[in-house]
């Protein structure tokens, strides 16, 4: 069956009925939902002293993920994950979501079941709930997912709080996403690396955990020669890293390490933090510097000095 | 220029320099946004004892605009407009909303700049910011608008609320959206039914007049037909809806009356309304009834009762 035969009421029956709130969530709760998927809008409470997180990230089929290349769940738990990151990475907390979804008419509905079970998975392990969205035919697939997290008030992280003086640490392993696309381009299912690509990990709990030590933040989904020049920009410094601290994942290339995206690591700027959190090591990769040109990342490598080009992934080029 | 020249890069820095957030937003206001567009995510408070809607609304090239026909202004603009009326439609108040952007690399960046001219329009029309989004390569264009706004906790309307004796009025005039769109494809542009279809006017202010005295609402974005039986199905109720007494744009047929989409007019279910509310007329069209059938409309024409199947737009069909 697909698309067509089932029609956009089954599609979004089926949808209510797997993300249903728990009976909790029916009255209105003190600080939850209390109206969920099947309403005009989707309504929620924050806690008390904390503001709202706001993002989105969209998956668009054969840029971000090609059909015969990517399951259908890894395609779901994925494009929920990247706005997890991306709500961490703030120092925030993620809550609540919304999918908006367009296929086209002929797409089998095993395809999204498959895509619902990577929703729900994601659903589970970072603790978010599903509130509606909204779908749409269209010639090829199209994900777009908008999250809102709560943040302390007055305590997000912004990307431009780095001064000279600070260090620069990354969470995690580097590579590994940009290393398991390749891995999994040459049929290579069983490998770590392939998993991370498919099912990444935010590290929305260590962004937490280092929040009230962190003085700028970003999560790398573009590169970490593109995501930590977006720091340099955005707090008028620039920065200096050594090759040979980077975390490389086994096996990855310097061009996966320097510049792969979907990464959904956290660059981390901060004077000094433990070497592991929640069994993930953060590494002290660099240091922020004062600089008279212009806001950038120098690479060192020995005795070597060079400029690290933002040169990770950027749309329409 | 195209997408593919100017790069990803640089129609971020021109969203941000145009969507800047007032100086006053800079620091931590005390209801509004402390961080904007340039993060990983955006920031924001809600004023206390007022709950947060969230909602999102996809358009997608060649289903609901197409390139030769609709202005990139109007395409801007209807996005954010779909979002602000099902804000309205639960009693609430639009806020702050993200785009979601895909789009061929061979796209002038002549559309982009009408795009959010039809953007910053909606902005100032609808008293709302755009705080962020993200941005793709695509075959065709894609656009996902989320938006969040307030409601006071406790205060918003759902289908669900109908009851037997409550009244059916709809909002402004039907028709005009489904007759704008037809005379469109026939070359005519300047008609007030044109006009409703490319730049569509939501009903949020008068949701927001109507709430304390209303028991149900919806907006009509896939036809009066669909969006009433869903209030019907959510209710458990049926509704009698007369024919004649339905307000018909000028030059409207039945079909677009009954069935059209996009019209973003709001149904209220209430006991007792205004004739007028801010110039805008609300009309008393049927009421709601038991039924030992199934949850059903129908319509009533001179003597003749027959039942009004949900005949509005349905992707995938």
């Amino acid at each position: 069956m697909n698309l067509r035969d089932a029609g956009e009421g089954a599609l979004i029956r089926k949808i209510r009925e797997r993300f249903a709130l728990p009976p909790s969530h029916g009255a209105e709760d003190a600080h939850g939902v209390s109206i969920g998927i099947g309403d005009d809008a989707a309504v929620f409470d924050l806690p008390a002293s904390h503001s709202a997180v706001f993002c989105s990230d969209l998956l668009s089929e054969n840029i971000h993920f090609r059909r015969n290349l990517h399951p259908a769940d890894a395609v779901g738990y994925k494009s929920v994950a990247a706005t997890v990151s991306d709500v961490g990475a703030m120092g925030g907390i993620p809550m609540y979501f919304l999918i908006s979804f367009a296929a086209p008419d002929d797409l089998d509905f095993s395809w999204i079941a498959g895509f619902l079970d990577g929703v729900e998975r994601a659903c589970r392990d970072f603790e978010i709930s599903l509130l509606g969205g909204d779908c749409s035919s269209a010639a090829r697939i199209f994900v777009d997912v908008s999250m809102v997290g709560r943040v302390r008030s007055g305590h997000a992280i912004r990307r431009s709080g780095a001064k000279p003086g600070n260090a620069v640490y990354v969470t995690g392993s580097l590579g590994s996403s940009a290393l398991g696309l390749r891995l999994l381009r040459a049929g290579k299912l069983d490998d770590a690396a392939v998993r991370r690509h498919l099912y990444p990990e935010p590290r929305h709990h260590i962004g937490l955990a280092v929040a009230d030590r962190t003085h700028a933040m970003i999560d790398i989904s573009d590169g970490l020669s593109t995501d930590l020049t977006h720091i340099v920009e955005e707090s008028k410094v620039s920065a200096r890293i050594y090759k040979d601290r980077l975390p490389a994942a086994p096996g990855a290339q310097d061009q996966d390490v320097l510049h792969g995206g979907e990464e959904y690591e956290l660059i981390i700027i901060a004077d000094d933090l433990p070497a592991v959190i929640d069994g993930i090591p953060l590494t002290r990769v660099g240091e922020i510097i004062d600089s008279e040109l212009e806001n950038q990342v120098f690479l060192i490598d020995g005795t070597q000095e060079s400029l690290l080009r933002p040169s990770g992934w950027q749309h329409w080029h």
